[in-house]
């Protein structure tokens, strides 16, 4: 049997652990091609470039791992990949796997998840996923629950526009109680910024913050994770607030 | 009565003819806070800065034009200035007046419309706005319009967390036919990269396209402002595939 060609990035870089895991994960299912930012990119969003050009370069890591380095964000590889670099399609694109959860309101901010946006547009059956801890580089959990993904939306596929978005809980692999389909829940940081000045005497300012997560219900993806299930969200960007358009067009009678 | 409180930023910088129209627009309505990039962050999507302080330093332009310049995204001003700078929440916050539209599956990069998802995000009111050109100053109808759609927020508000984003045809004032209430239509573009050579014989990639839009129906975001009507979509960011959540539950039926 043919085996199915997986395109892998991130945006912790190419030289992340994450990513590494990934491709181990991977590498037992399908041929891979690693193509990823060429440093850390986080919380860049779904920001391109369009005013600089994209370097790409050769990477080679131990036990095999080969990829090609984007000067760029997560939506510049799978855009450069799919479109430049590749011969043919991917059958599946899977992005992490990412130190830290991408949940709730901060998902706008994920560049793991921009990554498979970006792939989903392109028509690719894509997974964003996600370890719940920003401390570690045990990828045990993480790697199964990659695998048993990849594998799942091989089989079933996707609805074209919609991705898949995972976040696997930080607990020893036994401990994982199962998968949850979940919403994106109501999870954001509480921003604060705090002021500093600098050996020259100019102030500059550090965003810092908590999270803040009030939900109470396993339907909602921030709350599974922290009961140890793998959350599993359908994502797609059909941003328009349809419920709201009645409304609206009522206050714009003349037209 | 008193005056409303407008904050405003967009994503072409604070030094854009852009943001300069929409001082002069929106000086009319109420007391005006500028806080935007102290340089063009355009396609930046949702980006945030973590990794770098920021730096926020006062900017003079002639005519009275005061604001505040942030060596960051426009989230990142919408951030700053709504939770560290401004003593109380504004009424209302716009960001534009951007060069060039954000209709279609492209407002997805968009840092006009982070700006105001961001405000809105932190429970401001807010607006994007956008003319459809890239090659002009000629903002005399995109100002008529955020003079309007400012006052008509002020009046009748938006849902928490649903942003208007409004499209200003590039046409003569007097040929703008009306507002549409529109959905996010499906334009995109059509992604190449150019692979050229530098002077040192290394390869690099500009990425370059077309906009395809196959929209004929007005009810579209992008086929509105062709046909010369201003368009407002409500916009939130509730990315949930609920008509999939289903499907998906049953194919993890043990859980």
């Amino acid at each position: 049997m043919k085996k199915p060609k997986i395109l892998i990035s991130n945006d912790d870089g190419i030289f992340s652990p994450g990513i590494r895991a990934l491709w181990d994960a991977m590498s037992e299912i399908g041929d891979l091609f690693v193509v990823a930012p060429d440093t850390e990119r986080s919380a860049v969003g779904h920001a391109i470039t369009l005013t600089d050009p994209l370097r790409v370069v050769p990477v080679h890591r131990s036990g095999g791992f080969e990829g090609l380095a984007v000067s760029g964000t997560p939506s510049d590889c799978a855009k450069i990949a799919i479109k430049s670099i590749l011969k043919e399609k991917p059958d599946l694109m899977i992005s992490g796997i990412n130190l830290g959860s991408n949940v709730g309101t901060n998902i706008i901010y994920s560049g793991t998840i921009s990554a498979a946006t970006e792939g989903t547009m392109l028509g690719i059956p894509s997974i964003a996923i996600s370890l719940d801890t920003y401390m570690s580089d045990d990828f045990r959990g993480a790697i199964k629950v990659a695998k048993d993904m990849a594998n799942h939306v091989l089989h079933h596929g996707v609805p074209r526009g919609t991705l898949l978005n995972v976040n696997v809980p930080y607990c020893p692999p036994d401990e994982i109680r199962g998968v949850k389909i979940t919403r994106q829940g109501n999870q954001y940081f509480k921003d604060e910024f705090e002021e500093r000045i600098d050996p020259r005497g100019r102030t500059y300012y550090w965003m810092k913050g908590n999270v803040v997560d009030k939900d109470e219900s396993l339907e909602f993806d921030g709350k599974a994770i922290r009961e140890n299930f793998v959350s599993v969200t359908p994502i797609n960007f059909k941003v328009t607030n349809e419920a709201y358009m009645d409304e609206l067009k009522g206050q714009f009678p003349n037209v």
